[in-house]
């Protein structure tokens, strides 16, 4: 059996999604759709607006045949981590192929790029050092850089939803890993674009429709599945800001501990994951634990400093994601299952005694390596109470979705 | 001058409070009275219904010459080092004597229940072991043995508003102070009574009111001065349950690094001061982040373990006092002035070179001495910006209180 891999957050699931298995499931010639897909907390730095099992639910009724989970620690990463910790999930499985969308279905020049920077030739690098002491964030400088060095890419370099199709390729290239990439050409709405006119509504702008409770028009974009998981579900959606007491307690919680042990605030917060020195210094100086999370975001968010890594840092320190934790990153340290449909099982029984990493069905089997996943459950389930006064299924009560 | 000093939380300031102060000046002929107060936390293991500051106005208004302020590690602990961290402060304060209210005026019973307990001598104790071996908590162990031992102090033993006059006089005599003591009957209600008919509600009857907001009724009961503070504030009443969302993310987030570190939740409660292995275990079976403060106080209270001393526990992990902290107050560190009138200024004036420990009057010189304060006031200030949205001063903003 031959099997396609997508990377997917399905937060929430439309009909742009199913477009690209759709697709993935036509270019790659594949038997088994893998979907790699981030669990309660996303990359963008905010929890998902509805649980994971519900959106597993989901993609397979939507087509997906297996799905796993992206560890959080992925999830809440940059763009390059993020793709690594998918790509690296994928090969695992032995998945022949992976498909992503970007605004380009030029296979070449997104590789062109990718080697670009894997490779830093001299020459790239003092372009892009020169960009980085003129002041520019990490990414803007890359931006120039490429659009320096590679003119013919332009169009493809300046496209936002470009930049996690060359992680992916990236991560191929970096691991030398034996996997076919297809770029799907996107259809609809761009990614941050709230307009619901175009055919596809991007998932930021279904969200949008989600905090304002347009249920009508939720239905025409949604797929049907997942217009019943939310319709039907007690526990959603959730914004960031359903996470501004406990983020507010955490700070003020290690506030208090810095003052009577007589240790740096801002040091304590540079122990995160992400949180550089400045940052540290910006979350000081900005806390007063009286701001929702998305008012405290903007007040640190800088000229260099992107708002979703901000977002990210936040989610860091409310669900206890260290630097040193990042050694036991390196490799995926496990592969967690959500769900499966009967192709997927039997694909999985194709692959289980190839698998050289933990492969969960089963969680209370795994309670060490989970012990991460179980923490950043019950945070989203503390929330999920406390704005709905409802009661979630702890990780060791939940299912497998099966279909 | 001679000061005579009382030990009080004003928690409100009521006409009770105004006929002991008075008796207090007529007994003790002293030409001052100091104040000895609880800050923002009081030994019931509770958040003051209104600040210190406000308090503090309210008890100068109604009489008294100097308030300072017993340190939150004794205003949360059981009465034997409550009464004790209040002596201590007075007996530095050179207090020829100290007035205190009982359900009886006969101090040399008192003094004799106060001498049985410290000399513990091997009859005494033999009863005691015995009623402790039948499973009995300490305090009803000590109050069979100390019928059994002084039955012709039968009433005063029984009687729940001794056990603060025994601990008095019990810190008075075990650290051989030259303070007279002087028992005042008390009049009116009981501690714990809240009907609203004797001539003096208590304070547990007025916050009864306070909570349904019966205004009308507390005018009669307040002194004027309590009267218009509370109407007056922006930020009170508080009550135990505001701070159900700070404690439960406490909780959460002990236990979330608990789990990522593999270390047991229990012995980590067990850090805090007076939590015992015990209670510790029963803190975490009970704990599911749902329940609010006086929820899961009733959830853990048991036979042995009364359900004050768990709302202490509860207010140490929120605001992380620890065992390890007990050394540094088995001596007084330090006293804090929260205000005076011109007779206590006149009295400080006069006593100020004999202090053997560092007196507190501007909080921005004793940073660090006050750390724990601040933090105490900074997670006060939280509860109460959660509920009314009104932001309070620091302490380093708050100047003590004149009049």
């Amino acid at each position: 059996m031959k099997a396609c891999g997508i990377v997917a957050e399905y937060n929430p699931l439309h009909t742009g999604h199913v477009y690209q298995m759709n697709k993935t499931r036509q270019i790659s010639q594949a038997d088994c759709i893998i979907v790699v897909m981030s669990g309660n907390f996303v990359q963008r730095g905010e929890p998902a607006v509805i649980d994971k099992y519900a959106r597993t639910s989901a993609a397979l009724k939507a087509g997906a045949d297996i799905v796993v989970e992206l560890p959080v620690y992925y999830a809440l990463s940059s763009a390059e981590n993020f793709a690594k910790g998918a790509v690296l999930t994928l090969n695992e499985m032995k998945a022949a192929s992976i498909c992503f969308g970007a605004e380009t279905d030029n296979a070449d020049c997104l590789a062109k790029i990718s080697r670009t920077i894997i490779s830093e030739s001299p020459e790239y690098k003092a372009i892009l050092n020169k960009a980085l002491a003129e002041g520019l964030s990490y990414p803007a400088a890359r931006q120039t850089a490429l659009l320096e060095y590679l003119p013919e890419c332009k169009d493809i370099i300046t496209g936002s939803n470009n930049i996690l199709a060359i992680e992916y390729i990236k991560a191929i290239l970096y691991n030398n890993l034996n996997m076919t990439y297809y770029p799907v050409l996107r259809e609809g709405a761009g990614y941050n674009d709230d307009s619901d006119t175009a055919e596809y509504a991007s998932a930021f702008g279904i969200r949008k429709m989600l905090m304002s409770d347009e249920h009508d028009k939720l239905k025409t974009y949604l797929t049907a599945g997942m217009y019943e998981e939310i319709s039907n579900s007690k526990s959603c959606p959730l914004f960031p800001d359903d996470f501004s007491n406990i983020f507010n307690h955490k700070m003020l919680f290690i506030k208090q501990i810095c003052n009577i042990n007589n240790t740096d605030f801002a040091e304590k917060l540079a122990e995160y994951e992400d949180i550089s020195p400045d940052i540290a210094n910006r979350f000081v100086a900005a806390f007063t634990g009286r701001d929702n999370i998305t008012e405290f975001a903007m007040k640190v968010k800088s000229k260099n400093i992107v708002y979703s890594r901000i977002c990210r840092c936040i989610m860091h320190i409310i669900l206890e994601i260290r630097k040193s934790m990042s050694d036991s990153y390196n490799n995926i340290p496990y592969i967690r299952l959500l769900g499966f449909n009967k192709t997927g099982q039997q694909y999985l029984g194709s692959i289980k005694k190839e698998l050289d990493v933990p492969f969960i069905t089963k969680a209370a089997d795994y309670k060490k390596e989970l012990i991460f996943d179980f923490a950043c459950s019950d945070i989203y389930a503390q929330a999920v109470y406390e704005k709905y006064g409802y009661v979630m299924k702890n990780e060791l009560q939940q299912n497998i979705i099966r279909i």
